[in-house]
């Protein structure tokens, strides 16, 4: 089980290789929130995402002889990329099974960054963990999961550990947390590393309309799964349910979740493109969305949230911006 | 006139103020130019461009009484915003003189910040700078020209010390510099930086096309101008000629000026957003451009460049993304 003392040995292991992005603000942002306005700008980590993060601690905490037979990921896109990279980094071969109806700058990333991508149908019934078991068998490659991987988790959890450093040299020590959250790998490593080194700073979840499993989940103490098709306009971060292994951290750590809005996320998505000169895409503007149009639902005092990923296809990132 | 120890000096007042913006890179860029690129990402500046480092030397460095009874500064938008805001932290009143076509974020933006807007026609022959002449004597406040005064080179030359640290990070000791080039304060304050702490870097100066008045003089050693409207696509960097004070600086520290076309201003802008997942306005892309596309002009081995700024209408921004 991930715990502070693994997220520290991770930002060794990262020292040098992965990114210390910049914690930006604008007074343009402020001036909406009604309120301080942080935001991490992971879209500058390698890959556009802090999924590099989790894949290079999961990498580099393998054993050399492991490593080197190859590794193996599914994904909708941005821990693609960031497995694709890690393993590119270390010369080591990397399989990635997406769906057909990923963005096409990830699948063309993914494979530009030197992984083999296997594309599969999830619409029609096909399971990424069944063809990502019989390949990992025939293969002998080691199988790095998105979220539900000690290792991935203690990964994610360096942005926690920069963020609280970050926080600090801006006189923050209170702060409600904002996280982009899929299946809870970003928001249960920054929970822990806060926990360690920030106490004064609360987690909480942030999710689009129509998949807020871990809203409902955390809601009712218990994983619930929104059984959906996990298609959508912020494809980044749709997962079915929450982990297993991330759940009960949410569960200890994090305050409610917050639900969003498709039209808030389109609007933070403007705001970050014309305040911070970000892309990000639809998935990674969810908690810069409830940072500005969900002060409501917030302890009062600054917010700080992550801005992750970055990989948006020019024409749908051009239609966001001119309001289309 | 300007030298390394005002440079230094510059960067104590900037201490927690003045932003130190990431140097990112991408092995897609590497690809396209065929060698290791470094982008000094300045769009993520306070004013989303390095503007705001020479506004911010400049107004530390009055003493407080005439700070305390405001400043001037005439622009076409950058270097307005960043002495909006830095009048505005300082608590002190800001006039600045646009011309009336200037991009309509930018003026926005400047009046937003604090600044009393006063615009101008420059295609019917009014003067700025005697516009200027007749507030800053009526008002008593003082003028904060936007690239020909010492202090302001000292601030822009911030950036150059810290691309020299960060360079040595990556392990880069040897490398081209390119820098967007306008009047030159850039240029120059980069140029003196790397002058004392980068030795083996040397600085080209990026114009677009058809606005080369640097790279004329600098090919007939004695300051041209190109006798233009100052209106074009690169709308921040279109001065009509080299400072006084900086072009003796590049004359003396510079190689030949670079020229690139508003074809691979676009281009650079499109992998500007898709690969380092930043918002580049025109002026500010134009050095990535010579980066990416002018190798043949460069000496071997790495090259890093200004990507700088980042105040683009959306709609104008999304027309480049989408090829329009």
């Amino acid at each position: 089980m991930t715990d502070l003392s693994m997220i520290e040995a991770a930002a060794l292991r990262a020292d040098g290789v992965v990114r210390r992005t910049p914690l930006l603000s604008s007074p343009f942002l402020d001036e909406i929130a009604g309120r301080p306005v942080y935001a991490k700008a992971e879209v500058l980590q390698h890959t556009g995402s802090f999924k590099f993060r989790g894949a290079w601690s999961a990498l580099s905490a393998l054993d050399e002889a492991t490593r080197a037979r190859g590794v193996l990921a599914y994904s909708s896109g941005n821990h693609a990329q960031g497995v694709a990279r890690a393993a590119a980094l270390f010369g080591v071969p990397s399989t990635i099974i997406m769906p057909r109806d990923a963005p096409l700058m990830k699948i063309d990333n993914t494979r530009a960054l030197g992984a083999e991508v296997v594309l599969y149908d999830r619409a029609g019934g096909e399971s990424r963990e069944a063809i990502g078991a019989a390949i990992s068998d025939a293969r002998g490659v080691t199988l790095i999961k998105p979220y539900d991987e000690p290792q991935v988790i203690a990964g994610q959890g360096t942005c926690g550990l920069e963020i609280a450093v970050q926080a600090a040299e801006a006189g923050v020590a209170q702060a409600t947390v904002l996280t982009c959250c899929g299946g809870g790998g970003l928001t249960a490593g920054i929970a822990l590393a806060l926990e360690g080194h920030a106490p004064g700073m609360t987690v909480r979840p942030v999710e689009p309309e129509g998949f807020d499993d871990t809203a409902q989940s955390l809601a009712a103490g218990t994983r619930l799964g929104h059984g959906h098709v996990e298609a959508g306009f912020c494809d980044a971060i749709l997962t079915g349910m929450p982990g297993e292994i991330t759940f009960p951290i949410l569960e200890r750590l994090c305050g409610p979740g917050i639900v969003v809005t498709e039209a808030e996320v389109r609007a933070a998505m403007r705001e970050a493109a014309n305040r911070l000169k970000l892309v990000v895409e639809p998935g990674g503007a969810v908690a810069l969305a409830a940072a500005l149009y969900h002060g409501d639902a917030l302890a009062p005092g600054p917010v700080i949230c992550t801005v992750s990923g970055g990989n948006v296809d020019p024409a749908a990132f051009a239609a966001v911006l001119t309001g289309a």
